[in-house]
């Protein structure tokens, strides 16, 4: 029986999850791909702590080196997350000759060009599948099984911290944002530090990754227009329901030739649309494609089992590319080949969608109007008004839906609003995926 | 610039869509992959029926063998369909060394011990990921994305036909099967002699390839329950509304160990269901693999463009195949390696599911109990019961849900209930497919 010898690195809830895999469905794997996954080796810096994995002692280390350096490892796991030391050992285990599966996609999307690269150089493969969406194999059927589409649009929920804490505003009125944050927290939900999920940051990671398989593209998360869930008010979400909307932390991928909107925010999606029905702590990908037309991948984009699933794909990927001799595979894939140098990514100021602005106004003759003519300067055309009663400070919360505006203009637009004197505050605004609105 | 050479045979629909992404996307596709498709030869009956696509007449023949034995073919892609001559080609593409591309799904779950069987003998290729599910690229997700699960449990739409009628029954209260049918078949959603889509046989055929990669079984599709949508009465359509449930043509996978549960019929789904919205001639899958928990896939199932999409992907993984000198990497997937000889399709009889059962009984005392009386003998426990007003005749359809029960129960117990005098009818009846009856 051939084999394949896999060494660890980072044996926390994914690399236990991963050891159970290869454990529980070990005997099924062997038969469905041929060979046999070895694990060989495991490092962490902490080897003491129980993991709900039957492990012999003796595999374990705490020196990534004992892995990296061993000439007997074909495959070396990355699972430890962040930047470093996670750059090194990837960068040491290429330079080693060894095939690597990560999940790391803070990594892979501020230091991919150099770690791409250097496996090319080296003929090895870097598998990635575990770093977007988890348990769902996108990167696969983006790379792969629909490579023969142009991607005219792609709607993601890729955080599925974000999308329990929407799920649950949205099922509870009225609760803040704050608490709602809290009770994820409490129920693990979310992370005792909580800004790399909720502001926006790893949804933008893993936009990075899909725009390199996509469009050639890799822009650093500076690139890209990134706002978090901190300024959503329950109000806000109340409202989206009055509109049969659901606030969801969406990236957005809208290809217009040349140019190409790639933007993470939360925004307003239609009830009835695929993935407003996505809710808790799943992942949704909607896509469009020119050839496919509209597609949808539903499912667990994060937690133990789902995302070692992925990472043992990958693994398997990785020895098959080893059996066949061929592990210059995929290599292609991830790289700049499938780069047209014309692409990029549009600014953010030229992107044109429906907007939601609320406006805190006072309740006085001719606000509207003064409010709707700045809106009219910066040829913003207004699809429809909701004026809510009078609160007790005597200002109302004055609702517009717009059609398709430019985000420039409705930037200028709320400033001047916001320099009204019957205007309280700035307008909330929130970007709305509809193509019914127009 | 490497490149591939292909050869077309059939060049209708889906063939013509073939031709059409590698102009449309061609260059694309190039860069994406690093090598060319060149198609250099067509063969079709009819070469002279306009298809939408320019392709220059030299490379039009009616003679497939000028692609089977053409030595400078690399790749050949079957599209005419059914059986002969397709198996013949196919077969004598792989007695020839070349990789094989086709999107025929009853020549596969037919004769697909044989092909698989030749293809593996001759280290070739055999991609077929068109024959399911059209553009979703599910075959792949399984094979690969997936693969590190046991798949407990599958329900799938997978004949737009099907769902094309089964959605227009829903959103026309009323309509009977046969005038639906009528429209769909107009619209050119069903063919004009429908019995391969609304029988159930396409489903099965498609069901039997899935069972292949995900149990390892190859059974014939007369090894599984296949019941299409003759029967479904406008009636059962509004009392499937009345209990939130939406009825649609499933195809059902779920794993016991050593017994799979294979069938395909209309069932009553929660409206709830991830799958209950899959509407139109959309196809989706449902499935439930131990480690990924539920996912779910959804897109277009059939047409021109979507098929071909799905054929162009599995050109290209040939291709690569070629390029890496390793064809027969996919080979062992679909084949038996991945069988648990004591694996086997769970006879229908033995099959344990909730049940609707319609019965058109005489508005008399005791007829309630007389029924219910049949069922307790069977071990048939009822969930709900709903008895709708008379009708002009005389008798009243009467309801049930029931409780888990047996295939074989019911079966006997509705010939039973058939058989009283009271009864006007065979009993109607619906497989349920909700875990929250039980």
């Amino acid at each position: 029986m051939k084999k394949i010898s896999v060494g660890l690195i980072g044996f926390g809830t994914v690399g236990s999850g991963v050891v159970k895999i290869l454990q529980d469905n070990g005997e099924l794997l062997r038969r469905r791909i041929g060979f046999a996954i070895e694990l060989d080796r495991i490092a962490d810096l902490d080897i003491d702590t129980e993991r709900g994995v039957n492990v012999e002692r003796s595999i374990l280390t705490t020196d990534a080196r004992a892995i990296l350096e061993d000439p007997g490892i074909d495959v070396v796991v990355e699972l430890i997350g962040g930047c470093e030391p996670a750059r090194t050992f990837i960068l040491s285990a290429i330079s080693n000759g060894k095939q690597v599966v990560t999940a790391n996609k803070a990594l892979l999307a501020d230091h991919g060009e150099e770690i791409l690269g250097a496996a090319q150089r080296a003929g090895v493969s870097i598998c990635f599948e575990a770093s977007v969406a988890g348990g769902i194999p996108i990167l696969k059927a983006l790379r792969e099984g629909l490579l023969a589409n142009r991607f005219e649009k792609i709607l993601a929920i890729l955080n599925g911290t974000c999308n329990f804490i929407l799920t649950a505003m949205n099922e509870n009125p009225g609760t803040p944002f704050d608490q709602t944050l809290r009770e994820a927290q409490l129920l693990g939900y979310a992370e005792a530090d909580p800004s790399l999920d909720i502001d926006g940051i790893d949804t933008a990671h893993k936009l990075v990754l899909v725009l390199g398989l996509t469009h050639g593209l890799r822009p650093t998360t500076k690139d890209i227009y990134v706002e978090g869930l901190r300024s959503i008010d329950p109000f806000d979400v109340l409202m989206a329901r009055e509109f049969s909307y659901k606030i969801k932390l969406l990236a957005v991928v809208i290809d217009h030739g040349d140019q190409v909107e790639a933007r993470v925010h939360p925004a307003m999606l239609p009830e009835t649309h695929p993935l407003a029905n996505v809710d808790g702590v799943f992942n949704g990908i909607f896509l469009r494609g020119d050839m496919v037309g509209e597609q949808l991948f539903y499912g667990r984009g994060a937690g133990k089992e789902p995302t070692a699933s992925a990472v043992v794909a990958d693994i398997v990927e990785a020895g098959r590319h080893l059996m066949a001799g061929s592990p210059r595979r995929t290599a292609p894939l991830v790289h700049a080949e499938l780069s047209a140098p014309s692409v990029s990514v549009m600014d953010m100021a030229q992107v044109k969608t429906n907007y939601y602005l609320r406006i805190q106004a006072l309740d006085k003759p001719g606000v509207l109007s003064k409010i709707a003519g700045i809106m009219a300067d910066y040829q913003i055309s207004i699809h429809s008004v909701v004026q809510k009663r009078r609160e007790s400070d005597g200002a109302v919360p004055v609702v517009f839906l717009t059609h398709l505006a430019r985000e420039a203009d409705i930037q200028k637009a709320c400033r001047k609003i916001g320099e009204l004197g019957v205007v309280q505050e700035m307008p909330i605004v929130f970007r709305i995926e509809d193509e019914s609105l127009a």
